[in-house]
């Protein structure tokens, strides 16, 4: 897409701090990084999100987030790697093309608050028929 | 895994709100959901993390995501869900059974947490040089 920033990093218009690549998908660092080693993926064929991005580049992304997180634990040690991938304005998805982050926690650092929140048990009448009424939706 | 919630859950020792299940997969509603309709999806072989996953789960994962996000989109019309994925005890993963979650976000409901941080520039040459291990150390 002409006015997309991932498709101008693909095509090589706008730089960045590279990772990994194969034939499907581009790794490269966060300019904005939430912490060390915070890396996006993204595939070649811009897609907006998890529903519009094809299986075969969906397969593709996860397989290289895997080489990537092994990259992440070896080179960083970190205690826990963050997978968050945002589809929609309503969950804040800032670039409209499909962008999977590793954001790795370095042991000693604050903690990520994308991964604190309180547990707290639901309603579980309601939970019952969500649970039917997406169940019924499945294609 | 014998003391594993979830391996209990897909043996059918402890029940669950099932949304989708196959030969690799299940998806359910978590119990303690941040959001109407957070689901959980499961790989059936216990494996803690996206270090430990076989690329034939994860596979069956992801594809599993987007047949869960569709009925997501199409039953709870939210204007986004977060795809979210912990790995380690540092990012308060609190089952040690890999577990995706997708978490629709409802238009008028707050802000979910997990999508909300500022995004600040980082130091590019230090960013520059953690790519360069990161891609050294790719496999
Ligand atoms: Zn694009
Ligand atoms: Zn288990």
């Amino acid at each position: 897409m002409e006015d997309c920033i991932f498709c101008k990093i693909i095509k090589g218009e706008i730089p960045c701090f590279k990772v990994y690549e194969n034939d499907k998908v581009l790794a490269f660092e966060d300019v904005n990084p939430i912490s060390e080693g915070h890396t996006l993926i993204i595939p070649k064929n811009h897609a907006e999100n998890l529903w519009e991005i094809s299986e075969a580049d969906l397969h593709a992304i996860h397989m290289a987030s895997k080489k990537v997180a092994h990259a992440i634990k070896e080179t960083l040690k970190p205690d826990g790697v963050a997978v968050l991938q945002l589809n929609g304005r309503g969950v804040n998805q800032v670039v409209m093309h499909y962008h999977l982050h590793l954001i790795p926690h370095i042991p000693g650092s604050p903690e990520l608050t994308m991964t604190a929140w309180e547990l707290r048990p639901g309603d579980m009448e309601a939970i019952r028929q969500t649970a039917e009424k997406l169940a019924s939706a499945i294609k």
